[in-house]
């Protein structure tokens, strides 16, 4: 990153768990405004269920790498504040990921292997004083702002190799069936899966209480407040009611086991 | 369009049902940020009700005339994503909406007169491959920053000249009263209807169980609690309670049947 | 603010009650953008509970003084749309408050003195017709986006001394202790508190019903449920409950009492 001059400011994007009637956002961009005036701040999410450091992983996951290289993504959801876990900052496919060591950043660790990570350390790349609760404000936006203005990320502090990884359900095999889990519910109800849709052709995915949904090709192909599965937009198999929401005709939620009976021979996983 | 030089980037809407906690909005503008990186993007709306178009087509039409000549709005409100319904691109007064062809710009169109809509068929203006189930990110936002750049609707794909649009209530006379309906509630509870506040001056309005609103100047004209009608931000007639809901006062909403008893002579319709 | 050319175009916050289903903030930002198209539009908070003027100030609070010199902030939660009540614009800082004259600025005039008041009263600087129901779009948006470019405050109307303040908790002393109120619940449920935490090292907050939080360094010293009072984001004492919501586990909300016994000499209030 040292090639890009300081003066040149990028592009910021925040996602939070804070909701937006607090204030707690707007104070997070004040400080970014003040710091790196020129950086274009986007908000990406910020009603992540209070303290859910799982969906924020998963959400940052759908965008990280669709913004152009340079871009300095800020994931703060830190049910630790205060707290002795590290912040850090992750240097990955030429993004740089700001935020708590807690997991957060495991869905793009899972996909990409980072080049640098460091744990944010020194005092003259945050806000003075630090607050016990609000390093959002005082740590992780005042480190994204120098960032975005071309700060080398060992400028923030040292080194680290072993940033938190949340734990990942593994994929298991029956025969031809695939056994998976539900990893994320969205805000349609959908059950998301981690099972690799892959050129699946048909073929049934298996929910808890034995109900079972057909994998068709859209939500469309489906009648309404009918349950359907398909490939989702990250390239999962994930459950769907058309007009309605899985998740509440299923009862199922994150963690879930899903059966996946392939009509095809089994994806390769 | 064709004036505007390629090297230019202007300011783009989203319109969604995506809400903030999932990374469906950041991927849509990482998608943007990566095409068109000088573009502004505005967020106008995500917390759309899941898959209600006729909610965002009220939405879209509160706003889109007032941003400026040359801005791009997106609204991906998007029921049958994956169907076959069309996507489009639509030139209406200078400004360009990008949409599922499934009626959302309804307000749009009986506003004003779109001066060119094509179908999005272009895949080169897609995301490749396109997803069955986000074509936010893999269809609409790639156009829309297309066309943020320069890029001429007619580049997106081929004219049409028949985009859906919702059926509309009719206002009907009885004498000197106007029979209209409920057609949209907004965050506070306010009802919004279809008939024009013209140049009412006082009247009653008539709602779903006999109960009545006198037609004020304004919401403090009413005492705290009392049901007031009065003429609204879009110069239709509105129905709201001081310092409360008025949907859940009279237990009425979209499509509930409302009769305006003028005191003047009844407004021109 | 004489000496920013008019060609300038600043940062403008929008903080509001409006919620993001309606498009209400982007007919805001549309009129902004009509008249400003270089500023650059921050959303601060949009969900402010309804009508709840003394939230919103607590919000505004937390970031006004954040924002570099020059920011325009908006703050529209304004229960009395159309009435008497007049609008304002302060200078205060160097940062410029648009907004309802109803206290919403109150946090904002606790913690500095204005340089200037103004009544936006210059009907060149409003939208034409104003309607009676929506003035963050037709008076807020445009005076801000005015301001925005440099226009001088003097110019939006004549100079008022008397802006409307919302009645302050006083902190009274027993003893050595301190006695305060409730004066927020943000979105995880936080109780904040009046009461300043100065050098507090330890000692007791005593809530409703007699429950007692000890004073700790952080969220993360408590044990997961039990309730902590700490030093927040603000410098006052407020109350968590780890991995779960004060105000639900204490059945207490703003206004409620609460006393500060210190473990060490009392803080200087």
């Amino acid at each position: 990153m040292s090639s890009v001059p300081s003066s040149v400011a990028r592009r910021i994007t925040l996602l939070t768990d804070f909701g937006t009637a607090d204030g707690y956002v707007a104070a997070m961009k004040g400080v970014i405004a003040a710091i790196a005036p020129g950086a274009v701040v986007d908000d990406a999410a910020h009603d992540i269920p209070a303290g859910d450091v799982r969906s924020a992983s998963w959400a940052l996951g759908a965008y990280w790498h669709l913004y152009p290289a340079g871009t300095v993504h800020v994931a703060v959801v830190d049910p630790g504040v205060g707290s002795d876990r590290r912040a850090i900052a992750v240097e990955v496919d030429s993004r740089i990921i700001i935020a708590p060591d807690n997991g957060i950043v495991s869905a793009v660790l899972l996909a990409a292997s980072p080049s640098m990570i460091v744990e944010i350390r020194n005092p003259q790349m945050m806000r003075d004083p630090v607050s016990a609760t609000f390093h959002g404000r005082d740590v992780f936006a005042p480190a994204a702002a120098h960032a975005a203005r071309g700060v080398s990320l060992d400028q923030l502090g040292p080194l680290i190799v072993d940033p938190v990884t949340l734990s990942a359900t593994e994929l298991a095999r029956a025969g031809d069936s695939v056994i998976g889990a539900v990893v994320h519910v969205d805000r349609f109800g959908n059950l998301i899966t981690d099972i690799p849709a892959g050129g699946a052709g048909g073929g049934v995915l298996e929910l808890p209480g034995g109900i079972r949904a057909a994998v068709l090709g859209t939500y469309s192909d489906a009648e309404s407040g009918a349950l359907v599965a398909l490939t989702g937009s990250r390239g999962t198999l994930e459950v769907a009611v058309r007009d309605g929401s899985a998740a509440d005709v299923v009862g199922a939620g994150r963690g879930s086991p899903v059966v996946f009976f392939p009509a095809d021979p089994a994806p390769d996983i």
